[in-house]
């Protein structure tokens, strides 16, 4: 072995160890919002605080910081996008952040956006922004902080916070493919609002027994080719998917008796990130090569799922037959059109977590332009709802109600999560660019989702996308995988052509 | 605060950081009983071997012992019996025991035991002994090592091993129990077999639908006091009750269609333990005091709520028109009497977890006989079916037609338990012992079940029992709570009063 493979090998141990300890953090959090009995909140909050402590521990163990810089030292590890090489410079990449981070801070943030996120609950409940807004201040404050201890290569503090979720990602590269898919996204809305065609939205609201929602819905997981024998799926009041190791990965959802697609489509949603996480390769667990690339990455494969395979007409050439079987009651006297339809409904509304695949962009482009002015100091945070209010009514023509309907609804700035939302958009245009590329590289897909086959595509992401890991950054990714840089436009085509022949327009 | 306050101050605050990390590995193991899918169990061993070590190496830690030594030291932490000096008290026992250990000796009982009961569960199935043989011997030759390096005031190696369940107990204390219980329960199996008056076991044997099961057995768990805000109820193979920490008591169970025993008394009996942890001081977490005082009392505590409670003819004169309710094809026309009989079954078998309130005693007996001699080195393990054939056929008048219903029934002695099985019956005595002192502090107990009331007996139970933890030792608290030394008395007045009436004997 020479002295590069001896420190190599080390690093890896010790990855692997952080990340060991890093799932028992994973299998506590899935239970406490799963199965926790509610007299358990404060021992589980004690556990979560012990274990992420000392994940924390060895994610900046001095030892770490050794090998890293030894391992520069010792010269080249081969190719830059060797296995070695990635999980290497990834390393060096967590532990620099972890470490660029006084405790202090680390703590201070932890501590705040725990509580603020408690805040958050009752203020949105009871649509009070001034009750929020010291919380809102202090978070804002904290990640500004955050931000200046990281650096950004950019100069912008943004990008600091963006490069957390999205690796090597720019505010500006964010904006050079969000302006024009805004300008693309504002005449098709008002285009759909505008059509007399209009779909029976009453269908999704008929009643749907709970019971054969979760079997039709674990049926139409299994077939997209989420495996079962390395996952599970069970219920949760906010829907996730959560990566618990080799061979455990667990989606949940929740279920309403007179509403179709919340379950079903956010199965679909959670199965597309498990199917990304269960493809991950397990030889390289711990490591960079072995980790989804990026957020916005995982989002593009549980909306590629979702929307692009699960909202397709030809999907349901296969599936409609069954879930006319599954819900006699409701859509036994519906054809097949008007349920695609009805599950195609686009309208402005306030609520983000409810847009559909039209409008839902639009709505992270207006968090992206308020969380880029708090950060920047251009907008105060108690300024933000007439901001928010004046961009809603710009983007949709509408104003909200009041702020539990506006800059109040979501809960990740309270957690802290600022820098977190442009992913989202990110995912719906690589999912678009993929899914074209896919569409080439396989031929007919639809013809294979009409006959049920959905092994040719999941085989495909396995092989051009999840094999790779943080092989190379997002923008990398697009480019190796489909031979062209991100753009908005293949998710223009996807949504124009679709909503096209829907609506009439 | 004084320099013994001070010491005593950074005790607690190890132990209980010690206590918290060792929750994690009771979630996690509570996890991979219920829910982890089959693709996560490699993983799942490294969780838990991961946090096992950490854990063990803080109950382990110097610091600790530098702590218990000063405390020595420092003088008198006043009577004996508060919580401070039972807290160093018990302390001193765990950490003497845990450092007495030789890391290799754990490590390779660790080892052995994982691969014995994987070893024990193809040999069970096979009732094939002579190939469990070799796991066996390795098994006991390690477990006399543990007895030897942990030692014993008595001298007797089985001691050392039984201390670890039942502390301060000694095997000639048990025996001295277990003689006039084996004396007084012979005939009384005997006169129970001749008896002409026998119930229709087949009631018992009916369709029950599971889910109905479930809901009565959730329902009558409530009822008897275990709380559901600090606690749930989830299926597994084995039935077990774990207690994850403060507000987090998991019971579980499983359901067979068509037995009504299995499941129901499982739940009571799962609940009975798990109304000790609920009732156990939260403000003692980690500490001796906030502890079960052995598995002999916990067992009581199951014991007493599954058949003291739950196989009276009181607690189904409220139950069993709910029972009809929830099982109207199989308890329609069956009366209260007809129901009560066939609960209450007596009749020898050879599986110890099948086995009914009067010979379950018996079963244990043996397996303490067997055990002892294994540690002495009077029995050798090869001569273990014979032995073990013999001794049942001498208490219970039938020879088991092969080795899994023999010798191999048990997976304990493949984990590593030897000296777990006598607390099974001390905890029968110790609950019978305790239901006579509390019929006579509370007055009439069966009048208050006839009407559903649960509470006067859960009180009871925890301020005499629960809330003392480990104050003091299990024969200490039986003569502090009941004024009389551990008697196979009571239990043999339940037996005698409750089998004579069924039975007419």
């Amino acid at each position: 072995m020479s002295r590069s493979d001896e420190l190599y090998a080390e690093l890896v141990t010790l990855l692997q160890g952080a990340e060991l300890l890093g799932s028992c953090v994973s299998v506590l959090s899935w239970d406490e919002q799963t199965y926790l009995p509610t007299g358990g909140a404060e021992h589980r909050a004690n556990q979560l605080g012990l274990l992420s402590g000392l994940a924390h521990d060895r994610r900046t163990a001095p030892r770490l910081g050794e090998l890293l810089a030894a391992l520069k030292d010792s010269g080249s590890l081969g190719d830059p996008d060797s296995d070695a090489a990635a999980n290497v410079r990834e390393a060096r990449r967590n532990y620099d952040r972890a470490t660029k981070l006084p405790k202090r801070l680390v703590e201070e943030l932890s501590r705040t956006t725990s509580l603020a996120q408690q805040a958050w609950v009752k203020c949105k409940k009871n649509a009070d922004f001034p009750a929020f807004l010291p919380w809102l201040e202090k978070v804002i404050a904290l990640k500004r902080e955050e931000a200046a201890a990281i650096g950004s290569a950019s100069g912008v503090a943004y990008d600091a916070l963006l490069d957390d979720y999205e690796p090597a990602m720019t505010s500006k590269e964010v904006a050079s493919v969000f302006g024009p898919l805004r300008d693309a996204l504002v005449p098709l809305v008002a285009a759909i609002q505008q059509s007399p065609k209009q779909p029976q939205t009453e269908i999704v609201e008929r009643h749907y027994p709970k019971t054969a929602q979760r079997v039709f819905a674990e049926a139409a997981a299994r077939r997209i080719g989420f495996d079962f024998d390395r996952g599970r799926l069970d219920e949760s009041p906010h829907p996730f998917c959560s990566g618990n190791g080799p061979g455990d990965c667990r989606l949940t959802t929740r279920f309403h008796d007179h509403h179709f697609n919340s379950a079903f489509f956010g199965v679909l949603h959670e199965a597309g990130h498990g199917i990304y996480e269960q493809g991950l390769r397990t030889d390289a667990y711990g490591l960079g090569i072995g980790q989804a690339c990026s957020l916005g990455i995982h989002e593009s494969q549980s909306r590629m799922w979702e929307n692009f395979v699960g909202r397709s007409q030809a999907f349901w050439q296969f599936f409609y037959p069954q879930a006319q079987q599954a819900f006699p009651v409701a859509l036994g006297k519906t054809s097949l059109d008007e349920f695609h339809f009805a599950i195609n409904d686009v309208r402005p509304s306030f609520i983000r977590v409810e847009a559909d695949e039209v409008t839902y962009n639009l709505h992270i482009m207006l968090r992206f332009e308020m969380e880029q002015r708090l950060l920047s100091g251009d907008l105060q945070p108690a300024d933000v709802p007439t901001a928010w209010n004046e961009t809603f009514q710009k983007f949709f023509g509408l104003t909200p109600d009041n702020d539990a309907h506006g800059c109040l609804q979501d809960i990740h700035w309270s957690g802290g999560l600022v820098g977190y939302f442009p992913t989202y958009a990110l995912g719906n245009m690589y999912a678009a660019q993929f899914f074209e590329q896919a569409r080439d590289d396989l031929g007919d897909l639809d013809a294979m989702f009409a006959r049920g086959e959905f092994r040719p595509l999941k085989d495909w992401l396995n092989e051009k996308i999840h094999v790779h890991g943080k092989r190379y950054s997002a923008a990398r990714l697009v480019q190796v995988v489909t031979g062209k840089p991100l753009s908005h436009e293949p998710l223009m085509r996807h949504l124009k052509g679709k909503f096209a022949a829907l609506y009439g327009v």
